[in-house]
């Protein structure tokens, strides 16, 4: 299993608190040693860097928080090898072109013999399950959408392709292109807003904290995403079974209204759309 | 390891709906199949109902939840056998009688090689590190007090205790009298505020949601705790490493502000009210 970590900011803005504590888990509070992986969006260009090492202690990783990068969007992840070797092919995210954008993914969990047929326009180059789901994603994106459709639809049809994927296990992951960031969740995922008024945040895996009035100002909004809550002195939200989550420059865009993972009868497209069944207590 | 879950309120309640989520964690979407345990505290009478199955299908607690019991504070746990069979006397809550109160205990975590002198007062009927602990918390609170002290000076002794026996391993835990109900977190605990205005809240286990507004009054307050946040719907709150927080009521009453399970340097009881030492990034 891995963690995942995202950012999305109204502005440019430095993630380097956040993963501070992040990257702890990254082989000291966490198991997720086996590589850790960064995609930095911003202004349209997506700098991605990876390494086969644990976070926490690695210096390519320290050096690179230490330079504060700023970036309107981050995903980031910590691996614990599962599946596929420890090696560059297998560290997410995972990055291909799709409509004329850089899109950057990021896994967690296990999918148990998922080997589905992408014999299209994306193949895997590594051995992950992760990799696997990511290429069959976008073929289905690629042959289903010319152009790149509304974030709504867009968030529903891959909402759809996460519940056939999901009966394979655990399918929470994050997808963005810099501008629009997807959070899906089939058991652990949490979101927070950091907007005005900013307040005192204390990291839960070092003893680190910060005063984000200091640093950020009144117009300045952002959400962070990660699969465990990162800090103390704000509020954390859970992600529900089967939900999918859309983000834009730092504010929610769309989200699912339908824990589809409930529902037992069998998935209708066409009526998705409109089907809320909720039991009340 | 196990699950905790906790609730106080201002005024006698149902705790059913968040506790029908919970139980689904023990055996159905959690692994906690080996047990389960309440404590609901109403009056001041403590009624403690435990059995030796897998709460999310077990008769006797669909009955139990069937039956709305109101209180105003309730200990949960479900249970994961690590150390000790399965069996009533090593199945939580732990009870025992202290200052000529029933007080109740559950712990989430494993504390490895953990066998403390328990030659005074309290002994042991199972064979757990959790019962061990509980009985070693109290031996220590009879010795330093002959009464019940203020509620911070006990959840600070509680505190120091606690960081002696987390150097055993994962030590989060519920306590309570009824009244006062404390909370200690190594690795995961979280909590959340339900007040005026309510909303409409979801569970995460279960396909069930409910409208609080139509169930409680302006004046209700209550906190809910949990080892994972059981709803959407609402703001979780993860607790840090180390800290202790006490809740009496509904409210919040006391809150430890340092996480001494960072601090390298040897505990010392009589600076520790005083230290706050944190990193400004």
């Amino acid at each position: 299993m891995c963690q995942l970590f995202a950012l999305t900011s109204s502005s440019p803005v430095s993630a380097d608190f956040s993963l501070r504590g992040f990257f702890q888990r990254g082989g000291k509070t966490g198991e997720h040693k086996d590589g850790w992986g960064l995609a930095l969006f911003s202004r349209g260009k997506a700098d991605i860097q990876t390494h086969q090492s644990a976070a926490y202690n690695c210096q390519r990783a320290s050096y690179l928080l230490e330079t504060k990068p700023k970036a309107t969007t981050v995903i980031a992840h910590i691996r614990k090898a599962t599946e596929g070797h420890i090696s560059p092919e297998n560290t997410h995210p995972f990055v291909r072109e799709l409509w004329g954008e850089t899109w950057a993914f990021a896994h967690n969990g296990d999918l148990k013999n998922y080997y589905p047929e992408n014999k299209s326009i994306y193949k895997t180059f590594g051995q992950t399950d992760s990799e696997r789901a990511f290429c069959y994603l976008f073929n289905c994106l690629k042959s289903r959408f010319e152009h790149k459709p509304a974030i709504g639809i867009l968030a529903e049809y891959i909402k759809m392709l996460s519940k056939e994927i999901s009966q394979h296990g655990t399918f929470n992951f994050l997808l963005s292109n810099g501008t629009i960031l997807l959070a899906h969740c089939t058991t652990e995922l949490y979101w927070t807003q950091r907007a005005f008024p900013y307040g005192r945040l204390e990291l839960l895996d070092t003893q680190l904290s910060i005063d984000l009035s200091e640093l950020n100002d009144k117009k300045e909004t952002m959400i962070v995403i990660a699969t465990k809550p990162l800090t103390k002195g704000e509020a954390w939200y859970p992600m529900g079974r089967g939900e999918i989550r859309a983000f834009e420059n730092g504010h929610l865009a769309y989200e699912s209204k339908i824990n589809t993972l409930f529902t037992k009868a069998p998935f209708d497209w066409g009526v998705a759309w409109q089907s809320s069944q909720v039991i009340i207590s």
